[in-house]
């Protein structure tokens, strides 16, 4: 299935206003050159009650936002209508967190007059330093006052921490004759190794589906988009994705498993797999997106975890850097990944927008032209193609390479 | 139990003797500017005939010396008499990797008129090159002729890839009223994340001890210090600990459990332990050595899981290179941990020669001064403290920072 790109992010889809302000979370001591965007606080709003599914970080620290937002949907019934999330502070690891992510949400149902437990709460930024609450007091009306229905970009820029570009993607589909669209925004740029979560990302639709199926397509997505993205292996504590969908488009609500339901799947995977693909390439410090694609495997873990294991590689991440062909870095860690397989069956390829070029046969090296391997890995993105010649599955992870300015950024990150 | 330093590293031990030298296996494109050593070939041997025992590196592609050398062992009964080491290129993932690793016991063999399976091979360097032999077969006479009971450090040093260091460390103990020695060296700087097995380390003693009770002492030993080692999380092909036990200092043999063998191990920890911590040290790039120790686990396990779970943090290595006080990445790094445990009642200090600043109690950050901290976290070598106050297991594991320098060294090392 092919799907066509359309603006719009969050407000892409009918009945979602956006806002998004600079409310003075945290001035950083020193200014961190790297971040140029200024919002750091967002509401998004739905004119209609949503069906909403998410899930969340496995990091046994969990994030006040994360455990108040869980208890919020389970009392709605996985129902909600607006979201609320800001940056610079994660809000996490401090006594009085969940006592402040709670008042986030108040703030919002107070002013929307809606029921607290319909609002979603999100935070990313520092872990563990005592969220102040009196700029989001401020703040809140004031971003209740500009929602609108153009106004994603303020929220995609309000989410970035160290993301040096905002992330968005949205497209659209028929279902029943009806035009639906899904469409989202990402933050994340450092601490990305999502286990059965993510990084914040927020998506809307359109499109009527029940919440049953909603959580279903959204858990089935993630496992071969968000979970097979890693930047630096570091499982944050507040990771999260959230979908929620209105219904606006008025097709036939989609409530068992067919035709449409399997539309609705492929435009999601669409929407996330991009915004997949945005993350790995803005990871922290990085100058070339890495896409590791195995195929040939037995079963779809297989493909999953060997994949993961090539874009996890320090070793392998800094000799893309360096433009250097090292293949035998990727044979290392396809074969320490934690699956079953013939190692002597392996082949590698080296591929990008500058041609191909094979290094690996049957588990062995074999002999390729330097100058042609320097070309390929010239370009911004380099794909790692991985054949195992033991079945029919395949799977992609997504990462970026280990630059000095990695090690800057998260040198003094904090203060 | 208290153990003195002793010099001599592999030759500490009686009876036997070592030697180094280049024999030009690879002139680098690039001369690496951070490799300063030139042997890249080494022997030692012990005159008379070892209980040896050695644990091997759990990655599906294992280098050509590893299955050499388990194929000898397992024919000889865990005896061997010498052990043949080169640098500068793994024989690994090469169509003719056996033959080779084969010939270079058979050189070896014959030169020492002994037989061929009682000889060890290991061989680290860049995966994936044919190893020449010609070179190595004109070494060989020129190695068994400069044996001599003072040469470790020229086989230390020709074990040495990116290391800037080479690592020996060797203790005395009495057994039965004789004096007994151990003494070992080691190599490896990057692609260290031992699973089972660790780095190239050689490891001699004059103990009389039998095999079961060799390879019982080495298993444990290893798993309490090079498997809680981590550099860059990548697992090496080639990674081998390999332990040879001769009887000359004329003990009675410990051929079973109890007093005899407790101070074995002891005096093997130190050995083992004092390596491991040289390895961390000089981490490829590393300015700063980590060493966490984890306390109050309910069992062992638990505690060397989160140990090392902290020292593999990226982002947490990147704060400590910056000397950022982020003791939000720990408890991030321990949250993710694959073990159970209350993350509520984790007490987190750093620690180093110039002090200890508590920053983490009950799972929540508390007040610290952000001048101590610096001061603590400004030394070379730092201990990240952690209490999970569940039961009385500890266990501690080694790490350093990530750097500058790791990527420049790994961006461009196969040329």
């Amino acid at each position: 299935m092919k799907f066509n790109f359309i603006d719009g992010g969050i407000c892409a889809a009918q009945g979602f206003r956006a806002s998004g302000t600079y409310c003075g979370i945290k001035k950083p001591a020193v200014e961190n050159p790297n971040i140029k965007h200024k919002n750091d606080i967002c509401l998004y709003v739905s004119d209609v009650v949503c069906n909403a599914a998410a899930v969340y970080t496995q990091n046994k620290v969990k994030g006040a936002p994360i455990i108040v937002t869980k208890a919020n949907l389970d009392k709605s019934g996985n129902k909600a209508k607006a979201v609320i999330a800001n940056s610079k502070n994660a809000n996490t690891c401090n006594a009085d967190g969940e006592e402040k992510a709670n008042r986030m949400c108040e703030l919002v149902a107070n002013e929307l007059n809606i029921p607290k437990e319909q609002v979603i709460v999100a935070s990313t930024g520092v872990i563990g330093q005592v969220l102040p609450i009196e700029p989001i007091e401020k703040a809140v009306p004031i971003l209740v006052n500009e929602l609108d229905y153009n106004k994603n970009l303020e929220a995609a820029t309000a989410i970035m921490t160290t993301d040096t570009v905002k992330k968005e993607y949205a497209v659209e589909f028929l279902i029943g004759g009806k035009i639906c669209k899904i469409g989202g925004m990402a933050k994340g740029s450092g601490m990305i190794h999502p286990n059965m979560a993510t990084t914040l990302n927020f998506i809307t639709t359109d499109c009527a589906i029940g919440s049953y199926l909603l959580q279903k397509a959204l858990s089935e997505i993630v496992k071969v988009t968000y979970n097979c993205l890693s930047i630096d292996g570091d499982t944050s504590t507040n990771d999260m994705v959230c979908l929620m969908a209105n219904g606006l488009a008025l097709n036939e609500e989609i409530t068992a498993e067919g035709e449409d339901f399997d539309i609705f799947k492929a435009a999601l995977y669409e929407v996330m797999a991009n915004l997949t693909r945005m993350l790995a390439k803005d990871g922290e410090g990085a100058t070339k997106l890495l896409e590791c694609t195995v195929s040939g495997a037995e079963n779809k873990d297989t493909a999953i975890t060997v994949a993961k294991s090539v874009v996890c590689s320090s070793l392998f991440k800094a000799a893309m850097f360096g433009e250097d062909a090292n293949w035998g870095r990727v044979l290392c860690a396809i074969g320490y990944a934690d699956a079953e397989f013939d190692i002597n069956k392996v082949d590698v390829d080296l591929k990008s927008e500058n041609g191909v070029v094979a290094v690996c046969r049957n588990g062995s090296g074999i002999d390729f032209s330097e100058e042609k391997a320097s070309e390929v890995l010239s370009s911004d993105e380099i794909q790692i193609l991985i054949e195992l010649h033991e079945g029919s599955e395949k799977a992609t992870a997504w990462g970026c390479d280990l630059t000095y300015d990695y090690v800057k950024i998260n040198g003094d990150y904090r203060t």
